[in-house]
C-alpha cells in the first residue's frame, strides 16, 4: 500500500509525480458527511439544489481525505511513509458525483536537515483535478524525508 | 445536525466558542486510514510501534474531519451552513486511540462585503484539543456567513 520507494535524494525542485485516480460517486460523498460533515449540501441531493453549491458536493474534509489516499498509494510513495505537520489548503471548485480525481505534485523546495542527517525537507504542492482538468484543491506541506541509508 | 444559528452579526473579534466532544478509539482510526492514508502508523497499532509515531496515531485527515464534526454539530453552526474555500492547518502533537477531543475557535477577523450586503468573511481559528488539553490540531480558515435577513 506505503510503496515506500522514495528517498529525499530522489526529490528535485521542479519534479512533477502524478497519482492513480479515484472515481467519486454520490453514495461515497453522502456515507463520508454523513459521519463528519453533516451538512444538507453534502448529505441530501435534493436539498443541496438550493443552497451555496447549487447541487451535491463532497465535503472538503473527503477531498483532502482522497488526496491523501493518492498520494499515499500512488502519487508520492515516500519511505519510511508521508508524515507532514500541517500546510496550506484550499478547495477552488466543489467536487462533484461522478468525479474522477488525480493529483499531479510539484517539489517546490528541498532542505536537507544539518543537525539531522537521516532526513530532510520537502516542501510539495499536490493539486487535485478531476476528469475535466479543473482544480478542487491545492496542499501545500512541508514533508519529512529519510535520507537513503549508507549500505 | 447543522444548527444554522449563527449569522454574521453574531460574531465579533476575540470571541470565542467551544464544540461538543468526540472520543475516538482504535478501531475508529483503523477504519478512516484503511479507506484514505493506509500507512502502517494508522492501520496497525504493532509495527505503529517502530514508526515515527511510535505507536498508532490518527491520520491528521481523520483528525480535521473530526474538527469539522464538532463544529458543524456544536461549535460553530452557521445559518446555511459551514463554507470554507481553505485555510491553514498544522497537527503539532499525534491524535491517538482513547482520545477524547474538543474544539475551541476564537474569532479573529470579521469583515462585512461592500459589494454583496448579503454576506461576509469570518475568520476562525479552531484549535482541537485532547482530553489533556494539549492541541492536536490548529486551523485557521476564512468562511462566508450570511448576514441576518431584515424581517
Amino acid at each position: 500500500m506505503t510503496g515506500s520507494e522514495l528517498y529525499f535524494e530522489d526529490f528535485s525542485v521542479g519534479q512533477r509525480l502524478t497519482s492513480g485516480t479515484h472515481a467519486l460517486d454520490e453514495a461515497q460523498i453522502i456515507a463520508f458527511a454523513s459521519d463528519f460533515d453533516p451538512q444538507p449540501f453534502h448529505t441530501d441531493p435534493v436539498a443541496a439544489r438550493d443552497t451555496f453549491f447549487q447541487g451535491l458536493a463532497a465535503s472538503g474534509w473527503h477531498t483532502a481525505s482522497i488526496t491523501m489516499k493518492l498520494l499515499v498509494g500512488s502519487g508520492v510513495p515516500i519511505a519510511g511513509g508521508m508524515i507532514g505537520a500541517g500546510g496550506e489548503i484550499s478547495w477552488p471548485r466543489p467536487t462533484r458525483p461522478g468525479d474522477v480525481l488525480e493529483v499531479e505534485s510539484e517539489v517546490l523546495e528541498t532542505r536537507q536537515s544539518r543537525s539531522r542527517p537521516e532526513r530532510g525537507m520537502v516542501t510539495l504542492r499536490s493539486v487535485t483535478r478531476n476528469q475535466r482538468g479543473e482544480t478542487v484543491q491545492v496542499f501545500t506541506a512541508k514533508l519529512v524525508v529519510p535520507t537513503r541509508p549508507t549500505p
